[in-house]
């Protein structure tokens, strides 16, 4: 019989403990939520986990965290291991299923740190969570850190509208793109940062 | 400290193995790799493991299956293993790192049987296969099924190809849309059938 592997896992890193140690299990304001997003990002991509991303679920209405994700592709070795689809894979082994939004269930927010690229804003269409909080859309992203985003419309946010999704855009944007450029100032002064999805075009 | 959920599982079900008993390790005919897609799309949702959806990955030149995936959305509850997804990830596990198309692997493709939603578009992209075949793409898959598939651009091939990805389509076509025929029928008739993707809109 053919053999295939039949399983794969998707870890956070050792890390992520420090950076848990002092993070309440309730985190009221979305603006120390996106804080605390952007201290994972700038963390991982040092760590050489994965690119400069990262994500958390939380109950919307009280700020309860339920997931936290970070860019794992580099210790995974799993291209889809965004931190958006770590954070939401987390948050629903952590719920007890594949809806976020499921019946009995508060409503869930997704907070990350730009919008997300076009496999990620899938995950979250089909995730259940009713709100996704980005620090910020628009080229600079693509710009400062060379990653192809792949192609969305320009109604990106209408899309999630349409399905009850709620979009909450610029918030600590100016912080975000400070990790951005951080990131790339160390993979332009030759440190040993991975570039690991920058397949922009054809060969 | 803040308890957090940190590590998530995608797993093929057990019935994968009654289905490759009789697959050889290359299946060089690109049809014969869509019937195995077709077959474990079939099975899938009559196991209630997820919906009618499977998908292959194979080395492009041989036909060297690399992997098999299929949507484990239920078995695993995690929303964002759908069938592309899974096969993508064991295929990453298998080669060793999460770039199918890195420095010293065959070229890949991945076979599935639809046009992805948007959300496995980008992880398709983001893959490193070098190639995509589905069994079509169109308004059927939706029609028939009640899924949604997402906004994808018109363009939606042009972009694959325009990132060295090849795009070959209608690959039994018509035994894909029988495969989601038997899925809607069983749906209407009341059978047991979990649509776990069907929040087409608001609340």
């Amino acid at each position: 019989m053919i053999q295939v592997v039949k399983e794969y896992r998707v870890t956070l890193p050792a890390w992520i403990d420090d950076e848990l140690a002092d993070v309440p299990e309730v985190v009221p304001d979305r603006e120390d939520r996106m804080r605390l997003v952007h201290r994972l990002a700038d963390r991982n991509w040092r760590e050489g986990d994965g690119g400069p991303f990262a994500a958390v679920v939380a109950e919307q209405d009280t700020g309860r965290i339920v997931s936290v994700g970070v860019n794992a592709v580099l210790t995974t070795g799993v291209s889809s291991a965004h931190a958006e689809v770590v954070a939401l894979g987390l948050a629903q082994r952590t719920t007890g299923g594949w809806d976020l939004g499921g019946e009995g269930l508060p409503s869930h927010e997704l907070v990350v740190n730009w919008r997300p690229c076009v496999q990620c804003y899938g995950a979250v269409l089909w995730s259940g969570v009713r709100g996704l909080v980005v620090a910020g859309e628009g080229p600079e992203l693509e710009e400062i850190t060379t990653f192809d985003e792949g192609p969305l419309g320009a109604d990106w946010a209408e899309q999630f509208e349409a399905r009850g999704i709620k979009v909450v855009n610029n918030v600590l944007r100016d912080e975000a793109l400070a990790v951005f450029r951080d990131y790339r100032e160390a993979v332009d002064s030759g440190d040993d940062v991975v570039v690991y999805n920058a397949r922009g075009g054809a060969d």
